[in-house]
This record gives structure tokens, sequence and C-alpha cells, in this order.
């Protein structure tokens, strides 16, 4: 089955499109599952706990949720080890059924970007022979270099049934800098979606959505809806919902008239559920994954309730 | 002392502005260095292959250049093993004196750039103290998400006298799709351009030239110059000599008067010299280091001659 019909229905059984964002930093862990830990160095300790909260987080809320986002930034902080555990959370994620995103913006010349593709989508070759690196779903890939940057990932998808999200309106404050300059009567950003969707056309699946997505910042709800019109066959991955400040309200106008079309990412506001309110109130260290389903099932039902709210029938 | 002062001394000292890419992969290694590699994996048995060819390289260039960079893709295509592989070459490198350009065109949002910064350039917070993960000299950033993408890595640079080079103009065939765009009068890499300048503003070194450096491709010669013009304080990273079609003189307009303002990058010219003529009739795999030496010194000597030839002081 094509990727792209496999995460829509996903979405559809699960009844959610809400992807979880493992941005996972120590000092998320709390201290029961560090202690439990060991390694040869502080990385290796560091790693280990990581990859233990992530299993429990991912147990916690796999029947409810289609994939999950695995920051890889988060996972290089510790080194090689730290990178065992990006590859370790992916596997896990993946044997519960799991759609596994690297979010890792990827981006470099023609031979150096099949490097990054074979590693984290394809294969890499050995002497005798080819074997998965990383083995992602999708991956996150920035734009700036042009067509013959992203090929590389293009044809990794075709190859093996993968995905790609191509920055197009980021989520940060600044992201106005360079891609809202104005170009021949539009925006940057509005010619980097041009790209995508010329780009996505020879890998549509079944249900009306490429393998070639966007990211689009929940931060910029006027964008997303007018993106939503320039690229009706281009699934969205949407951040900034959340900690970042997006709200409900202003991720509906990355969706269709039949919910689908956009994965809304929460990161922070999940896995840290446990410290924050009003989780922290009935949740204890402890029971961090509990918090986390708890998060995930209030914002299921929030994003629910606002695609009826505005009369998009939910799945 | 500023680190952007000690890359010109030794670029002064060595008598050449040229960086070896050591964009390894296992291809490139001879069989019978291969051979003698064992490990747990193949992941590993390549990565230590690749680290065992590294060290020849370098033992053989580092009395004759000022830097190596390393492709950070062609680490990552080797899981886990490979980023050790690529942490290992960074430390031997260093203790060799030379100067560590991690080429990885990281990017993301402030907090997430932030992880990127204190992974390759800084330390890494752990619940007692901070530790160094890969702890590069300079690294290669994207710019697509404007200021606060840069920000973090900016301020590990003024923490940890480190530098950056952002991709402003890059060597590949399409760079112009997006980067040549007219935008209010200039180009869009000229946009970018302007800002690397201005970020570069407040990290200057003694040497007239600061922290926050520009890569511009050796392919594109005429916009080199325009920019060497626009960015009189930023050095260049000049990436696409040799392999990928830049030549000798192609990279002049990136120097000063003063034979200073850039270092010219060199790869697979470098170290798989031994597989292409001249030198492949001269050396046997088993003398790929002194094959990757002969191109170094001939490409030095071709550098100098093409300053003095074009009326410029080299050193």
């Amino acid at each position: 089955m094509h990727l792209i019909d496999r995460l829509i229905e996903q979405i559809i059984e699960k009844r959610n499109p809400t992807v979880v964002g493992l941005d996972t930093r120590l000092e998320y862990v709390p201290d029961h599952v560090v202690e439990r830990c060991s390694g040869a160095s502080p990385f290796e300790v560091a790693a280990s706990a990581i990859f233990e909260f992530n299993k429990a987080i991912i147990d916690a809320v796999y029947e409810h949720i289609p994939a999950v986002k695995i920051q890889v930034a988060y996972y290089e902080l510790y080194g090689p080890p730290g990178m065992e555990a990006f590859r370790l959370t992916a596997q896990y994620a993946k044997s519960k059924g799991l759609i596994v995103i690297g979010d890792i913006k990827r981006n470099d010349i023609g031979s150096t970007a099949e490097a990054y593709a074979s590693a984290y989508l394809g294969e890499t070759p050995l002497k005798n022979g080819r074997m998965p690196a990383f083995d992602l779903d999708f991956v996150t890939v920035n734009p700036y270099l042009g067509t013959d940057g992203v090929m590389p990932f293009i044809q990794a998808c075709k190859e093996y049934n993968k995905g790609i999200f191509v920055l197009v309106k980021t989520s940060n404050p600044s992201s106005g800098e360079f891609q809202d300059l104005p170009v021949e009567g539009k925006r940057l950003y509005n010619k980097v979606a041009e790209k995508v969707v010329e780009w996505g056309k020879e890998l549509m699946g079944t249900k009306g959505y490429s393998h070639i997505g966007a990211v689009i910042g929940a931060t910029y709800p006027r964008q997303l809806e007018e993106l939503r019109g320039e690229m009706p066959n281009t699934y969205f991955l949407i951040p900034g919902y959340g900690a970042q400040g997006g709200s409900v309200q202003d991720v509906m106008g990355g969706f269709d008239a039949n919910g689908l079309g956009a994965v809304i990412n929460a990161s922070r506001s999940v896995i840290c559920a446990y410290r924050r309110s009003p989780w922290k109130e009935k949740f204890s260290p402890k029971s961090f994954a509990d918090a986390a389903r708890a998060e995930v099932l209030h914002m299921k039902e929030e994003i629910e309730a606002a695609l009826s709210h505005n009369g998009i029938k939910p799945w």
C-alpha cells in the first residue's frame, strides 16, 4: 500500500490527525527513569534514559495516534549514543504500527543529498549488498538548494515507498525574513510551494494526496489557509501547536472538507504533560506516560470538536 | 586567540587556503584497509575502515593545509557507528593542529537550532554539568528559517570561540532556482548575504574578518566576485572546486588583495586521487594517502600561481 494512503487510513481509523513529537531532552526524563539506566559514558546513560522514556510514551499513546515525529537534533545532542537512541526509537514506534516522521531538515547538493536519502529513507551501499541505516517513513527536507538537492529524496521515496515534507512556511517568529520576501508578485514561500506541487505530481497515492508533503507552521493560520487552496494534493505537517503558541483554531485552515490533508504535531505539550497544568495536578512524574496519553486524548477531542464546529465532518 | 584569526594564521603559515573535504564513502576506501577492520555489524566495520582511511589522509596532509571539512552526511550513512567515526575523525584532525569544519547544513526553529549548536559547537547539558558531543570549530548553517534559526549558532560561537559558514550561493546546478529569484531589485542570495554581514558584525576577529562566514560555490565565479565586494569582512568557504567543475581561475574572485578571505574545499579530487589520473598511474591503492598529498601539493601550487597571476600577493 502507498505510504501516504496508509497515513490517511491510520488517521481515519484512529480518528486523530495528531502526531506526537518525541523531542526528548534528558531534562524531560524523570529521575526515576534515569536512575534505572546505565552505560559506559554520560551520553550512553542519557541515550538509554531517553529511549526508555520514549518507549513508555509510545506504549501509552500508540493506539490513539497515526504517527510520531522524532526531532533528530535532540538525539545528535547526545553524540553517537544519542543517534542510536534515535534509531531504536524509530524502530520501536514502527513495531507498534506507527508511521515514523524523522524531523531532520536535511539538505545539500545532489551527491550529498543522496547520502542523506540513503541514510534516512533508503539503504546504504556496502562492499557486499545494501542495508538500511535509520529506515524512517517520512523525513523533512529544506528546499534552499533547489530541485537537485531534493531529487535524491524523491528518488528514494519512489524506490522505497517513502515520503518527505518540504519546509515551505516554518513556524518560527522570523520565518518571514526570507520566506515572505516578495518575488514576482508572490512570496518566496509561494514559489517553494509551487515547486513542491510540481515535485509531488509523479508520486501520488490513490486517495488524492502525494508522498511529497509540506511543512507549514500552525503559527501562521492565514498562510496555512492560503496554501491549502494552492496545494490541494499536498499533505501538510503542521508544527507549532501548543508550546509554540498555535491553537486548535489556528490549524483548521490546513484541513480539507473531509478532515484530511493535515497532521498536527504536538511535542512538549504531550511529552512534558506531567510537568504542566492541568496534568501535573493529577499525575506524578512516575506516571509521565499516563499524563502524555491524557493530553493526547484531550487534544484529539479538541481537534474533533473544532473540525465539527468548522463544518468539517471528522472522518 | 580568535578562531578566525587562527584560521588566517594557519593559511599564512602553510601558504595554503585549501581545505581537504573528508567526504569518505566506504567505496573510496581501498580493500586492504577494510580487510584490517572488524566490528559487530557491517556498519561498525565500515565506520572503522572510514576512520582508518581518514587518519592516513590526515597524517599525509596535515602539515600542508589549515583545515579539514567533514561532510556529516557520509557518516550518517553508516548509522550511529558512522557518527562515531565522524566524531573520532574531528578529534584526530584537531590533535594534529587542524581546524575542523563540520559540513552539517543544519537549521531549525530556535529551540531546536540551540540543540544543534550545543551538539556541534558547544556543550550538551546533562543532569550534572555539561559535556561536548562533537566539538567542531566551524559548522555550515542553512538560512531558510531566518535570524532566529541562526542565532543559537551565533550564541555558541560567542560562548565557545567557534564559527559558522552560512549558505548564501551554493555550488549545485539548481542553486539559482530559489537563491537567484529577484527580490526588491536584488537576488535572494544578496538578501541572505546582507543578513550574514549583519550577523557577523558583533563577532569580528582582529584581522578584518568575522566568525560568521558564507558558503559560495566555485561554480558561480561571477557571484563569488560580486559577493566579495558586498561582504568585505566575511570569510568564504568555497566548495565545488575539482570534481564539481570549478577551476582555480573560478575561485580567484573569492580572495582579497592579500590572498585571504577564502578557503577552497577539495574533496573527491584529493581523497580519491589514487583512483584518478595523473596520480593513479603513479600510486597504487596501498599508497592512497601519498596520492592525496601529491594532489594537495599540486593544488597548493596551482592556487599560489593563479593568485600571483591575478596580481594578488600570496601571503
